[in-house]
Parts: C-alpha cells; structure tokens; sequence
C-alpha cells in the first residue's frame, strides 16, 4: 500500500484531515500528485449523506488535474511529469456494446466511480481526489494540453462533460438556438461551450441578478424564469434547452421553451421526474438525460477547451478551507467553482 | 343549416340514430358524402365518459373517406365527385409558428377537433363523421391518392399519421432499427409504415399470440415483453421506439429497449407520465410524443401510402353495428382496426 493524506468526512458537517491509504501502482496504473480538485455538488450530497463510522470511508473529490509523479510498467502514453486531468469514473468493463462505443460513462457492468465506487480487480473501496495522490488506471487519465490552467481546467472533466455529451450529441452549433438554465458550476460552463460551438445561446434564470455574468459569458439574452410574461413569450423557440437545475422541479415551464422537434436535456441524477404528456406532444417535443462522459467526449472536449481558451470561473481555496467551500456551495455562494489546491497537504 | 344523419351518444354505452344539423356551405366549404368512418380508441372514450343530456351532443367520428357532393364558391382545390379524406382537426388558427411550420395540430390557439371542438368562426360544437354528411374547410380535406381502398385508408387520417409524424421526424428510414409496442390500430400501421420506409422492425407484444400477423405485416422479430430475458437481451437495441399502448404504464421496459441517443416516442395523451432519470441518462435516451398531424405530413402519407399500396387492416362493419365496434374494441377484439360504413344510413 501506498500512503498519502486527503480529506475525511468524519460526519455530514465535516470532512478532517487524514491519512489515505493508496493501492500499489499496477502495471497498467500512473500515480498522480493531484493540485486542483473541484468541488462537486455530488459532494456536498455524498458528505451531507454521510452517517459517519457505520458508512465507508469517504473522500470525496472527482474532477481533478494533476502531474504523473510514477508509471506502471505497462503504461505507454504517460510519462512522470506530465500534467493530466482525471474525472469522476475511473473504470469499466471495455467490453459492453456502451463501452465499445465510448460511452464508459453508461458501462452497462456500471462504471467505477472515482469515489464511493468499488474497484474492479480488488473490490476496495475508491477514495476520491480530496487528496494528494490519486493512483488511476492510465485509460481513464487524460492528457492536460497546454494552455489550459489547471485549476480552472479541473472542473472540466465533471461539471464540463456532463454539459458537453448533450451539446454535442444534440448537433449545437450555429444557427442553434440554445437555453441553459440555471447559471451555476454546470450552467456556467454549458454557456461558454455553447457560445463556442457558435450557437445563439441564452440563460434562464430566477432573477436578473446573474445577468451581467450571463453576458459576459457570451449569452444573447436572459429569461427570467420568475416572469411568466417573458417565458411565456419564449414558448417553443429553443431547439436544444440544457437544464442545470440540480434539485426535483417542474420542467413543464422549460419544456414550453422547447422549439418543434427540440429537446430538453436534463443533466445530472434528479430521481424520479413527472411530466405532462402534453407538454411533450404539443411540438413533438423530447426530454432526455445526460450525464458524466466517455472517454472519446473527454478527450475532444479538452482539446475544444484548449483550441477556445475555455476553462472554469473558479475560485480558489487552499484544501484546508474545505468544510467552507461545501457551506458556501450548499448556500449557491459561488461563481461558478470552487477548485480546492492541494498543495497545502505537503 | 343542413340535415344529415348520425350517430349520437345517448348515454355512456350507447350510440343511437338520430338527425345531425349541419352549418350552410360556407365559401370555403366543402361537402363530403361520409363513405368511411375508422373507429378510434378516442371515440370510445368519448363515448364512455358521456353523461346523457347534462353534456353537449356527442356524434364522435374524426378519421373518414368520402366523395365531395358540394364545394363553397371560393374552393379552387376541389371538384363534385372528388374522393376526399378528413383527420381529426378541421382548423386551425393558421398564423402561429406552429402552423406556419405546418404542424396545425400543434397550433398555439388549438386546432378545431372534428367533434367534440368549437367552430373558430360560429362557436357551434363540432359533430363528427359518424354521420352520413361533414362539412369541412377546404384546408383540412385531403384527396384520397387512387388506387387506396377508401375503407382501409380511413384510419390513415387519424391511427396512421400519428405514428407517420414521429417516424418522420425522428428520420426513420434504411438501416434504422424500430421496434413497435403494442401491435393495435395504431402499432400494425405503425409497422407497415416503418417497413415500408425501409427500417428493421420488431414488434413487441405482451404474448406470442399476434407474432403470426407482426411477420406478415413486415415486422423481423417480436419480443415478448412478459419474457424478462428476451427484453433484457434487446436492452439497448433500438434507435426508435413507438409506444403504442393506450393506456399509462410504467415506460422504463420500453425505455431500456432504446438504443444511445435514440427516442421512444410514445402516441397518443396518456396524462402525466413519471419516468426514472436513470432509464433516460444511461444511454441518453428521450422521451418524446406525438399525436395528429399537419397538413403537409398528411398529404405526405397518403402519397407514400398510396406508393407502397399500404391501408389499415380493417373490419367493416354497417354503421347500425357502431355499439357492437365499441364494446368489441373495448375488449381489443379487433384486427385491426373497425371501420363503419355509412351508407346504411341513406
């Protein structure tokens, strides 16, 4: 076993400084020294969830960037030193028809989550990246390209590919009119992708408070959700609407935005969802779901993000400032990531 | 106004005989000699939740061929004599976006239904085609194609474009892999229409029973959707789903049968529906629906139909046996769809 330190929860309010016990490096593994870890809202809800001893270990910590500080044996596309990126799954079975065709994320054997999963070969139980050092089997780490700040890049590879997978599996680009609603961490990002891949992009909102944020991320425009004559006004003129809303809600009034055709894609795991059948009929409409993403997605989104200079707004916080960043982000008192540093763990 | 004949509820188990009051020609009218009338599920429940007197007069009947007996002065498009087809909506508001696409059904002042609608123009209920005369605005008449059996291409105007929409929209054609749920008035039309468009089609069925009629009728496989094997080997295996089963259900079977980034498209209203985020994210799968059609679609199918020499299978029956229909269509004894004569009524 390898030991380095992270962060514990200890009980649903806190997470405390302590020894994390790693794997030996497998032949096929990289060992990575992790220097930015984002702050998920996966997180907040696998800590808030946590009953303290009568659960398993919990680190949390899935949307990472780091250097490769040691290489398994049979690693070749990785060598010490280079800067990587890691996201929220970190195996799967490679053989289903899902796999085979890219999408680990919807590994039909279910993926290995990069915390709270049990891995494949030894069943342990996966510790996250709220950690110094993240041992990863080396399919599932992604070169960092240049250019890109690992901090901001960090958010990527959850909050950036779980928008990016809807985008491009619903064809945006220009001339598509695009919605996002909710202007949080995956909001944020869902904008800025949007406006890149050239299509007219707007943000609903609750308010116009985040109105001169939407803007400058490149939206042509904010609906506020609250003003039934604007969105009423709106009805059926989106081709593709992104809903980031990351609790139970109505989509009947996101579903209306949706164009002849269109589809609402919510992303993220909302449990059960009712809708009205007529708010799907009327205008042939479709409600999807996405979330996480394969590798093949994983890759072109960095290389997107490298080729358009995109990364996460994020703010920044020493990893010991950890328990605030999980309080803010439960009050939405961010804008738009919170990227914990590591390093303060040395 | 005119006299004609009809159909009318008197109560929920029954249609009686009775005399219909008609409009005057208007100049956009025609007159059409109702020759064919399908019965629909919609009439059924029409008819079952009519409660005698306190509601207004029911004369269901909204999928119809007939012979045009009398056209208004300023209809261009149609001549005495001409064999005609009527669907379900006989208006529309004509200058929203949704009718500006051609998708009248969707019009955003709601379409005029058949029966059981109001006149956009006098306010008078709509009485349907269970009668031996329909008035009709020029704009929602369709030439019935030559060589179609006006019997079988009744049901076309109602059953058959409202799975003729989604198929059509959703791009099926060669190579795409459909699957059929419930093989009913809508599901065989459903079939034939996908075949025809040169998809692999299964039908899935909850027994064996009607696996004869899905072969002759194109289809290249049934699932057997009480078989939990055989629906957990077809996870995942096709691009289009049309649901077909009238009445709610639990969509998370038919939803795991949709391949990566495929649809089910389920006909017809059934009220709210609750899906599992799940059965949509893994696969990012969507949910849509469909029902009725434009007019551009409906002329569309009565061409292709007409090409590929495709009808309902139907069971005509003199319009005098219309309870013996309902009750038998209650009890899905029928294949596949009735269809009344009307000219027992002279």
């Amino acid at each position: 076993m390898r030991k380095t330190v992270g962060w514990h929860a200890v009980d649903a309010a806190t997470l405390q400084r302590a020894p994390v016990l790693r794997r030996a490096l497998r032949p096929d593994d990289i060992a990575v020294r992790v220097d930015y870890c984002g702050v998920c809202g996966t997180d907040l809800h696998a800590v808030r969830g946590y009953r303290g001893e009568r659960d398993p270990v919990l680190v949390p910590g899935h949307e990472f960037t780091g250097v490769v500080t040691e290489v398994g044996r049979e690693v070749a596309g990785f060598d010490i030193g280079d800067p990587v990126a890691v996201g929220n799954i970190v195996d799967s079975c490679g053989e289903c028809g899902m796999c085979r065709a890219g999408q680990e994320n919807f590994c039909g054997d279910f993926p290995t989550l990069t915390y709270g999963g049990t891995d494949r070969r030894d069943g342990s139980a996966t510790l996250g990246a709220y950690s110094r050092e993240y041992l990863v089997r080396d399919r599932f780490a992604y070169h960092l390209p240049d250019g890109l700040d690992p901090a901001g890049a960090a958010p990527l590879l959850c909050a950036g590919i779980t928008v990016w997978e809807p985008l491009c599996a619903l064809g945006v680009g220009p001339g598509t009119r695009v919605a996002v609603v909710g202007l949080g961490g995956l909001g944020h990002l869902a904008v800025k992708l949007s406006v890149a891949l050239g299509a007219d992009t707007a943000v609903v909102s609750r308010t116009q408070n985040k109105a001169a944020d939407a803007h400058r991320l490149g939206a042509r425009e904010v609906l506020v959700s609250t003003d039934a004559a604007e969105m009423s006004a709106a009805r059926d003129r989106f081709d593709v609407v992104i809903d980031t809303i990351s609790v139970p809600h109505d989509l009947g009034p996101y579903l209306r935005l949706v164009a002849l055709d269109g589809t609402l894609s919510q992303v993220g795991y909302l449990g059960p969802v009712t809708v009205q059948t007529t708010d799907l009929l009327i205008g042939r409409k479709r409600l999807g779901s996405a979330g996480s993403g394969g590798r093949p997605a994983t890759t072109a989104l960095l290389d997107f993000c490298a080729r358009h200079d995109i990364t996460a707004d994020v703010e920044v916080l020493p990893s010991g400032r950890v328990n605030e960043a999980l309080d803010r982000l439960e009050r939405n008192d961010v804008r738009y990531r919170f990227v914990l540093d590591l390093s303060d763990l040395d």
